[in-house]
């Protein structure tokens, strides 16, 4: 009962995403770099999240990944299960009936309770706020001033 | 994120087991019949319920499964981690900190706070409630009286 190694890695690219100004393009390397994925593994993720319309993939001079949609309309529960597929705490929780036993199944109400609370936490929060938490200035070397901003995220990105 | 199905079995099997009067003994063949689990299979999960402290063995004639326990004061939770191990929603919750970007890591709250909600529920309910909800009484043939009362949980199981 885990979230996969490239979910995790898929809710760091999207963080990372959404703590830039909107409509940054950043290239594989350095969302690998950012979010300390191997380059080779975060492809895939890469493309999990380009099939599950969370991000746009620009081919060319001047390509790169992008947010296909505002930070603030994603969940970290859109991400994880763009990745890992819908939610499901149990095999018989959320989708289709699957057993046989659930019309009498004393469990069944825990698990979709618990099932429930999770979603709960995981939809509630979005690549927004969690992008504005994040927030990555540069580094503040000697030769700059100490208050130096780095980018700042769009505050049109929602309040959630 | 999902319990295995031999957590799920297992469950069954503990529910079905404190259902029963306190002190009743169970053999394999009838623990994998209502748990509609194959009974080989099944065999290895039992171990893990031993194993944890769980179910005791008895060998020999009369043997059988036991609770080795109060099913009050078994969770639903202390079942499932018989199984599958501590729950861990993430790699970087719960245990030791095993990420070094966890200082820093804005999600890292989020998959806590997720991961107490699911605790939460999973360990807010007793075998011994599940046991009493499902109170599974013999088939009702028509030469039996429509009242006839199967086995009846100890009250003293608990209020949970």
């Amino acid at each position: 009962m885990q979230i996969t190694r490239a979910a995790d890695y898929a809710v760091r690219v999207m963080v990372h995403m959404a703590s830039l100004p909107p409509g940054a393009r950043v290239q594989r390397h350095a969302l690998a770099e950012s979010s300390d994925a191997p380059e080779a593994f975060l492809s895939k993720v890469l493309q999990n999240l380009v099939a599950a319309g969370l991000l746009i993939s620009h081919r060319g001079a001047g390509g790169g990944f992008q947010l296909a949609v505002p930070a603030a309309a994603v969940s970290l529960l859109d991400v994880v299960e763009a990745v890992d597929g819908p939610l499901q705490l149990n095999l018989c929780v959320g989708l289709e009936p699957s057993c046989e036993r659930q019309p009498l199944c004393v469990v069944h109400p825990v698990w979709e309770e618990a099932q429930a609370a999770l979603i709960s936490v995981l939809n509630g929060i979005s690549m927004a706020r969690l992008g504005r938490q994040s927030n990555p200035r540069p580094a503040v070397t000697p030769s700059q001033p100490p208050n130096g901003d780095g980018p700042v995220p769009d505050p049109s990105n929602g309040l959630s």
